[in-house]
């Protein structure tokens, strides 16, 4: 059994790093503040004896040994690194619950058969590295060491100088060697759950999932004496765009996303006319040719009004990820395990990318999912009751028992 | 008579400090950049045996005495300050000229029976410190010491700390005590000379301008598993907003202008809804109750478009201008002078705003525009050719003589 009181307090001391006003946190990957958190992530898992290593992408384990060090181990992991203006369980829950469940097991005094070690893993936001999951996908070998040291942030910082100046930069050595299966607790970061009354939703797949950045450039001019007919104004044009890109992605297909999240724009001056503006473009679906479809007429969208607005236009595909599918015996194994503690539950998608994704390459892989309020994540408002943070819990430790004595 | 090559020289020299790629300067008000060139620039002042004085707005003066100290003095200036990627011209050509003016008058002997003086003005961009004008709208006592003092960049640095910083903080003793009259030379940023071929414009005026903020709060949310009808989405509420005003200042009047040149967005992030989307619009008219009109009518369906997107919006009037009319006697004397010169040249109302605007408050005022390439300005593209500047510097010579000994 899951002691709540412990893992609420875990909870709150990590809300702490990076705080933001309405109760939200701001901890980026490989800044200050994602130290300050590795850090005291550490003595945690000292604290509970756990044997701690760092692989060459940043991401820490920490080992529970068990009867036969030599069996291939239960993994469990999630992320520690949040949005800019992000939430308290985003990531974190799935870590910190993972480490009561080894909290759990030291308490009860039992040793399991395979080994169990838990992950942080490295920038699964992609919100200062582009694209997300790159500890994740470092270690399963979807991205190679190049690609993921060489990711810059805005400010043309790389991953690599970042990891190193925080003093995370460890060993390949340090990966896992062996995998068992892995297991990961989240957030919905969606309404589902919520609406349905459902305790629990056992994770059947993540949808796919494109990002475009597209770049307009127009001419930029003064705001003044320059006549209305005779400006090529690069926000303008972005903003015809903005409203096709929903309005194509809701005509499309019912269950297709389409979101500008990011936008910047040059000189971004009151008084010019703006000459150039970038934006990204984030498009999902859970059949990977209906996403395919949707991103190709985005583009041809773009570019046809591109050509209406009389600006230039130039669109980069920086991250395509297709959809996945999750192990059914796992699935399976989750679902009478949830049926057994009596929690209501039901089988989804997810719509959001997890580190699950990419550990989904290299071992048997599924996600437990708990509600979230009003279906708001990636903001300050993100919230899961303790209650159902709970079972939740609970459900992962009875599954990560079971698994690391298969 | 200019000396055209000493004058290219200098306008050279300018261009140096704050260097962009393509030609273009980044020289905001009071950064080190400021500081760099207006030492530069007291060293030339000085090499022509100019008294030189700096007053409490950092204004900086050069007086060249005259045959009667007393006599109320002839005033030419413009700015050294330019947008965030600014041109060679804009401001610059003004207090370059001025300075060609008087190194020809040294050169010639003459001593005119009034003083004359340069004035180069502090932030008169607007672009780091809104709203713009401010070192001539102090001056002319526009805007008080506590309101020019407290205005704050982006970075939360104020007007006061920075002038300081820079060393440019002056004494209130030194502004100037009288004046005979107030003329600027300058780039006429739109493109009405070089379509109709003509060398010179005589302002006869300045365009009415209202700035407005408007900040718009939605939900910000998880771009994957947030379905689309349950967004609150800021930017796409902005880029309806960014349509209509365009469309509706084009409907309004024929020679409105509308202008959404600054934008920024919160959390800012690919995968998250924006929340938070603040905005700028420029908005002008050579006719006050033209200008209000619209401004009202703006306002209103801003208001009617947030309503219908389900977000909230709050819009702050950030400057309000009404229209300038310069000094008729002034406009006639330029209007001979530029006909004796044989220079063709028309009267026409500045889309722009100038030091000139708040100067006309304290004394006659007029200025001379010459022609814009293509109409460009506020990009680094400004371009005006040495023998269109010629002519615009060879009138306002003629005239500051004639005006110093009148
Ligand atoms: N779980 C999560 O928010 N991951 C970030 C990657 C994504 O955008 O889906
Ligand atoms: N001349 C000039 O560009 N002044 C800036 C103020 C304005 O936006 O008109």
């Amino acid at each position: 059994q899951i002691h709540m009181d412990r893992l609420m307090r875990t909870i709150d001391k990590s809300a702490d790093i990076g705080k933001l006003p309405c109760g939200g946190i701001r901890r980026l990957a490989l800044t200050n503040e994602d130290k300050n958190m590795r850090d005291l992530y550490i003595r945690w898992l000292k604290n509970i004896d756990l044997e701690v290593r760092v692989d060459d992408f940043g991401n820490i384990y920490g080992r529970r040994e068990g009867k036969n060090p030599n069996a291939a181990p239960v993994l469990i992991g999630s992320h520690l690194d949040t949005q800019p203006e992000g939430g308290r369980y985003d990531g974190i829950l799935g870590v910190l619950a993972g480490l009561e469940v080894l909290t759990v097991l030291n308490e009860s005094g039992i040793q399991t058969d395979r080994p169990i070690e838990l992950i942080n893993f490295t920038n699964e936001e992609g919100a200062r590295f582009e694209p997300p999951i790159l500890g994740a996908g470092g270690l399963s070998g979807h991205f190679d060491h190049q690609f993921v040291y060489s990711r810059t942030d805005r400010e043309g910082k790389t991953f690599l100088d970042e990891l190193k100046r925080i003093g995370y930069h460890g060993s390949k050595r340090n990966r896992i060697q062996n995998a068992y299966c892995y297991l990961e607790l989240h957030i919905e970061q969606g309404p589902v759950l919520e609406h349905k009354n459902v305790d629990i939703g056992i994770v059947t797949g993540i949808q796919g999932m494109n990002w475009l950045e597209v770049k307009i450039t127009g001419q930029s001019d003064h705001a003044g004496p320059t006549p209305m007919n005779m400006r090529k104004d690069a926000l303008y044009a972005a903003s015809k765009m903005i409203q096709m890109i929903k309005q194509t992605a809701v005509n499309f297909h019912h269950e297709a996303t389409a979101t500008v999240g990011r936008l910047s724009i040059k000189p971004n001056s009151i008084n010019c006319v703006p000459g150039e503006v970038t934006f990204s473009v984030d498009i999902r679906h859970s059949h990977d040719t209906i996403k395919e479809q949707l991103t190709q007429l985005l583009i041809e969208k773009i570019s046809v009004c591109a050509a209406a607005e009389k600006v230039s236009v130039q669109i980069d595909k920086i991250w395509e990820s297709s959809a996945t599918r999750f192990s059914e015996s796992l699935i399976n194994i989750i679902a009478e395990n949830a049926d057994k503690l009596g929690y209501s539950n039901q089988k989804m998608i997810s719509g959001a990318g997890h580190d699950a994704k990419y550990m989904n390459r290299i071992t048997p892989t599924a996600m437990i999912f708990v509600p979230s309020a009003d279906g708001k994540s990636h903001c300050q408002e993100e919230f899961t009751t303790p209650q159902e943070i709970e079972k939740g819990a609970n459900l992962l430790l009875k599954t990560v028992y079971q698994l690391a004595n298969h």
